[in-house]
């Protein structure tokens, strides 16, 4: 029995396996046979208010794997916030137009935080004018910020990716054998998921000399230069890590350049740069040869170099969310649940999308050292299994083959 | 006929397959059985000079292989210029003290242009002083500005790394189909090999808009700023990439922020930074929405990422100085030549070192377009082959396994 059609999207800033859960929604809707056409909305919420469907159902398997081994979002992405429905239904009578055009019985949303929030608010005005609909959240950030699951596709790719970049740039960097401070920012917004996966390099060459700041720490300058000093004169080969979110005690960015403070529309503030403010206090304060690097997008797009780990818990999250719809389940987002054991294994739950949305899950305080620069071996113990094992992406000639569905 | 000790040493900045060279060199000598001792220079010619030398003759085949798939440069590496020994002795007396003391009878030096400047001198004081010893070159540089070899051991894996980096970043930041431009500074020094290398995305992504900035043309900001907007008119996702050591009409460098202008001890001025200024140039003058990506050291150590054919040939070039220096050839270089022919082959040759150190090899003027501001077909032609294969680096838990010999 065909119950009519599913639409699936993509929304926010993309990770190296976002489109692994785009592969697993597809192939899983292709598998269970139970939809009319599969479709893919352009450019997210936003492209499908303007009525960008894009019909999959006949799209091949060969391009579909493909599309699980590219980087970026294949169905292109938005950051674009709906309102509250409470407030204005003007956005929502357009969308449901656009739903009930296309026949959409189900709707997949896969994001962060601000695309639950869309997923909660779409299902909470179907119920309400009765459009029935089954609406599914599939998480993805590599910020590892989404509450209620273990983790979150995409961080254990950009884990592996630091940690990597790490152990070569500190092992590059020791060549000369003379004093140099390596500075690594990295994404993460308000939590120190990113920055903490740098320890594993740590795990990897043991007489790294290495300090990670999280924005969970408040951050002390004077704490930070004392630390700093003291670990240079044990070593003078000494590697630093920065969260771009790192707050001070008044709860404001350590950087504030003032062009740093342009909103977005979600409210947040735009990050990035406070590697250069760290370089410039480490050169003023401790010693001059500071090497800054600032991984920027490139720790989210590594397509190249994803943990295998990462890549198949993407696509199980897409290919469970069409199971759960199929159930008649909606208004919730699937999570990764950790199995108990002494082994790594990993399966899927559901979370009400409003315990989700607008909350942000933070290191644990007990995960981080009593100097607050750096993790102790309960992070270690949950960042480890998430890096493991490397997918092959196609090459050609020595590039790799990637490709986009828009 | 045992023939005294060699020693092999690395020098300047680190490439992704100098450790190719260093492996293709140990298990080369191994192989000939002509030799005492196979000896390790710690830190290059500054450390030999202070006796750091280690003896390798008994390492492991397997620690070899874990050498040969390491960034960085396994026996450290310096920035040492040897003045002339024209004018002064006092080192070469020192060294020489080193080599007699160790029965040193064959040098080895893997490194650029400097390095060369090295091994020339030292060539040239053994030949004044009767000492008896072969002094060969092994090329590495990610710049490829070495004369008189096609090409360098170093480039052709940062080629791959950079333009899988550009098509990453592209796809990424195309996402939400809107305008945005991309900023991408490489390395390259005074030359545009690196940069020119991104031209390989386009290859992949043939929509992909991209315009290219090399030092062999001036800068021109006017000519830049035309350039961009009208390719930004056409169409709104642009890429552009420039190389760190862009030169003005008057010679001067683009990036001539004060701190910038710091001399390294080889009278070079130390680079980096253009990146910031063009964002702001661009900002200022064609649009606002900049993503800026400064590759920095990570495009010479990204060892999960090289070339096959390019470490291949940096074994190549070390297996073949054991050889040459064994048929008695000394005060040379060995050089990667391309051989005609349809499909791309490459062997070895030797050029004199006074014909390379402190010489620079820039891309040829015909290479690059009208508007120089890309690359033709054959540069292309070029650098392809150079890219192609992938080298499985071990790996541990989804880490890669690296480790260096000091």
């Amino acid at each position: 029995m065909l119950r009519g059609n599913c639409l699936v999207a993509q929304s926010g800033g993309p990770t190296s396996v976002i489109n692994g859960s785009l592969y697993g929604v597809i192939t899983q809707a292709l598998k269970e046979n139970s939809f009319g056409k599969i479709l893919g909305g352009i450019h997210g919420i936003k492209g499908i208010l303007e009525g960008k469907i894009k019909d999959l159902t006949e799209v091949s398997m060969d391009l579909l794997e493909k599309v699980k081994l590219s980087p970026s979002a294949a169905l292109g992405s938005c950051r674009y916030k709906l309102k509250d429905p409470r407030e204005s239904t003007e956005e929502y009578e357009k969308l449901f137009k656009v739903f009930d055009e296309n026949n959409v019985r189900y709707f997949f949303y896969i994001g962060g935080n601000d695309s639950m929030d869309s997923a909660y608010k779409i299902d909470m005005y179907a119920k309400k004018v009765g459009y029935d609909i089954k609406v599914i959240g599939i998480p993805k950030t590599i910020d590892n910020d989404l509450m209620h699951t273990d983790h979150c596709p995409g961080y254990g790719s950009v884990a592996k990716y630091v940690a990597t970049v790490c152990m070569e740039l500190a092992l590059d960097s020791a060549v000369y054998g003379t004093g140099v401070i390596n500075v690594l920012e990295v994404m993460g917004r308000n939590t120190g998921w990113i920055a903490g996966s740098a320890a594993l390099a740590k795990e990897k060459i043991p007489d790294l000399n290495m300090l990670i700041y999280m924005p969970e720490i408040v951050f002390d300058e004077e704490k930070f230069l004392n630390d700093l000093k003291k670990a240079f004169e044990t070593n003078n080969h000494l590697f630093v890590v920065v969260s771009e979110g790192l707050v001070n005690k008044d709860g404001d960015y350590v950087f504030n350049r003032k062009n740093s403070y342009k909103k977005d529309i979600f409210g947040h503030i735009q990050l990035g740069g406070v590697g250069d403010y760290i370089e410039q206090l480490i050169k003023a304060n401790v010693y001059d040869k500071v090497k800054l690097t600032r991984l920027g997008f490139l720790q989210r797009c590594a397509m190249h170099y994803v943990s295998k780990t990462d890549l198949d818990e993407a696509v199980m999250a897409g290919e469970m969310a069409i199971k759960y719809a199929l159930e008649g389940i909606s208004g919730k987002m699937v999570t990764l649940v950790r199995e108990d054991g002494p082994d790594y294994r990993c399966s899927t739950g559901l979370v009400e999308l409003d315990k989700v949305c607008n909350y942000e899950k933070k290191v644990p305080l007990e995960w981080i050292n009593e100097d607050g620069n750096f993790v102790n071996n309960d992070f270690m113990d949950y960042v480890r299994p998430l890096v493991v094992g490397e997918a092959e992406v196609p090459m050609h000639n020595g590039l790799p083959v990637y490709t986009r569905l828009f």
